[in-house]
């Protein structure tokens, strides 16, 4: 089969941008690119273009945008949403970021790392930690994504709750436009008010407006002290009176506060290997709690063990521990991410990441519980998740003995019954993970219409031959 | 004279919808509208509207859709580049949001508030506090300026440092848009990841994409101990190690750092009626330097005067002293919020707002000192701002025995001289207040093109009849 939807000259006059053995086109080369984490997504394509320069990429947008070729940017490839993806054409181009991978700058002084879209998270991470600094956002993939990604998905993950999702660590954006121009905006500036927010409409927007092949980004001083509490409690609403006091405590030193009901806490206990059980009894919630301070370890002692201590005297907290270690606290940390994982051997699972006000997240679990039930009989939520931020993942196990396929087949209805609940106490339907192709359909559906309309004129003005990654978001 | 640019059966149009006594046409009624704090502009208009609520605002922006009529919303009219005040033709109508004036909800638990445009900021201060919470936006003009405004200008002030200016401290919007149609975006979310963020295109478009009528705030917890000592330096660049090492120590616990040079400083001793002397000695740099606790009032103590040792081992404090009683932190900060009133009785002065990244401070400082005198010999900097920030408020006063007009008349040279010195080093020209009409042909001509022309896309899209607050920002 020769032939393909993309006509081999233009294919050549592509190439020629990139160089030969950067213009994939051998199904072998190519099929790394085609499969997402989850393997919900299976695009197809004949030619990913791996540019060694922002000025590549401009050659290529510019290309593209003349002769009406559609362009999937693509960094690390770890999305969940399938906005990295192609569709089953075979006539979109992935245009491959990981080449730009240059961390440009570190301003010490000024707390920021000037970097290409193409660099590795954890690699900043380094990069920062060599510097006495810190980068805080912090996800599970972090040793494959890239911050091109990570900003065009917003990406949040554990660090949200102190120093904010990535669009708030962003300070200034270079991106290059459909039309092939480069928008310069690499400022390091905490303050400027000339005129409209354009960075923050790229930052999220799953390169649907724009390629980021470079931002700015902020760094923090690091913390001398860190300790992580493992807390049992009662009740969800335990939680968050912790949340409120800890909060109220410590303040920008809380630094992780992550909740898991009793499910994936024994899911994990039982699957995940080596895992160390955190506490002597079973209690119906859990928290894992993380008290950063720049001052010492002593410090952040002291504060998690007043917080603690407020806790148990008002009965909230049913029972903690600190961790003795840094290997310790790593093995509370472990467990937390281990959660996702320990799912599997119980059986499909629907996903949900959804974030409510979070004064509601009780209410959220007693409503979506009873949501579930309605759907699927016998299901098994699995509740965890960034509590301080209002984001939950609340996945749903298949009921014990269930077949997979007949429950997965659930899946339309189970989310749409437990968004319902969402929707009812003003939350969203995408905390942390985006729109992609996954949950497209459902926000033009159910957003308000006005919403809608804005962002299609958005999308219009910045791309009005729509070749920005089509299909996707909006 | 009865005649005026706008079409009297129209005018009644307008007034049948908010009601003849909230349909202000008489130039007396009209006439504090009109004057703004500097007295810069003088615009002119033949009514201002002020409705009652969201459907009255809508109604409004529905005939003036329907009639093209040109609508400056204004709130409480404390801006500073007059993006509030209408032209001179007299056919631009002034939407008044002062009587939208509801705190509509506070969520303790969620530590939100939901507000309307008209609030006064102290009125959200006060009502926090009541609930034992904290609404950290504060500005000289608290006392009048409206939530609308803060939005719309995204407004900075001293708490940006900890807390982020207004478009940070802003989770939802209700906007009315140019249409009349209701845009109601008022969520209390932290992590959203659906779609692209049009909140922040409104936050910051002084009025020219849509009307803020409401919006969801973020609170924060109440410290519990609050520590203001004013330190004298040797130069600049020390205060910028004091910067770092109380980043550093305090990280968010650091809840203001004002620097002022000695200038201004010695302008206020002169001029303020009633402030004392807070440092024994003179120095040629001065910083005021706030620590806020919510732990307890000995903990900011003790913070304080930790960083202030360090600083002091390390040289690069020379001398401090830490307010003694609540009444001497109020008396520090009144030193500081004295500043700009101080430096008229020097004569006049030519200002500027702008913002470098945080290690360009001292070069900033010397090479715009250069540009000054070249411009003016003998012509006098007066330096102070958020350095926390890296937003200086670079005044310059007039030579000693220099006639007033004929400095005035270097505003644009000046301006121009000092603003090369901020593009030199990757700075902002409006850092926190904004373009309006001050600013607007300055910004066209000198941002890069490529930002202008996605900004008027932006207003293009939302506002194609050019109706809402035109002449203003882009």
């Amino acid at each position: 089969m020769a032939s393909h939807p993309l006509d081999p000259a233009l294919i050549e006059r592509f190439a020629a941008i990139v160089g030969d053995s950067h213009a994939l086109r051998d199904p072998g080369d190519i099929a790394g690119y085609l499969i997402e984490p989850r393997g919900l997504w299976h695009g197809s394509t004949s030619l990913v273009l791996r540019p060694g320069s922002v000025e590549e990429v401009s050659r290529i947008m510019r290309l593209a945008s003349e002769t009406g070729t559609p362009i999937v940017p693509q960094s690390g490839n770890t999305g969940l949403v399938g906005g990295q993806m192609p569709d089953a054409s075979g006539r979109e181009v992935i245009l491959s970021l990981s080449r730009l991978n240059r961390i440009r700058e570190i301003d010490v002084k000024s707390n920021t790392a000037t970097v290409e879209a193409g660099v590795i998270l954890q690699n900043l991470h380094d990069a920062a930690d060599e510097v006495d600094r810190l980068f805080p956002l912090s996800l599970a993939s972090q040793g494959s994504c890239q911050i091109g990604g990570n900003l065009s998905s917003n990406a949040g993950g554990t660090g949200v709750l102190a120093y904010g999702n990535a669009r708030e660590l962003c300070l200034g954006v270079e991106v290059v436009l459909p039309t092939g121009e480069v928008f310069d905006d690499l400022r390091k500036l905490k303050k400027d008010n000339t005129g409209y927010d354009l960075k923050n409409l790229f930052v999220g927007a799953e390169g649907t407006l724009g390629v980021i092949t470079a931002a700015v980004l902020k760094l923090f001083p690091k913390p001398r002290g860190r300790e992580v509490a493992f807390v049992g409690l009662g009740s969800a609403s335990a939680a968050l009176d912790l949340f409120s006091l800890a909060m109220d405590r410590a303040g920008a030193s809380l630094t992780a506060f992550e909740l898991m009901e009793q499910r994936p806490y024994d899911f994990t206990l039982k699957h995940a290997p080596g895992v160390v059980r955190p506490l002597a009894d079973d209690w119906p919630w859990y928290v894992l709690m993380e008290i950063s301070s720049g001052r010492s370890a002593e410090d952040a002692r002291g504060l998690v063990e007043d917080i603690l201590s407020a806790g148990l005297e008002a009965g909230t907290v049913g029972d903690a521990v600190v961790s003795a270690s840094i290997g310790q606290a790593n093995a509370f940390w472990n467990f937390r991410e281990m959660l996702p994982e320990s799912q599997k051997p119980e059986g499909a699972s629907i996903k949900h990441d959804i974030s409510v006000p979070i004064a509601s997240i009780p209410a959220f679990i007693e409503q979506a519980a009873k949501a579930v039930e309605a759907v699927s009989p016998g299901a098994r939520p699995v509740c965890f998740g960034h509590m301080g931020d209002g984001n939950l993942h609340y996945n749903i196990t298949r009921p014990v003995g269930a077949d997979n396929a007949v429950f997965l087949a659930l899946y339309p209805p189970m989310n749409h019954a437990v968004h319902e609940v969402v929707r009812s106490l003003g939350g969203s339907i995408s905390a942390e993970h985006g729109i992609g192709q996954l949950k497209r359909d459902e926000l033009i559906a159910t957003a308000p219409p006005m919403a809608i309309d804005l962002m299609r004129r958005v999308k219009a003005a910045f791309d009005p031959a729509g070749i920005m990654n089509p299909g996707k978001v909006i």
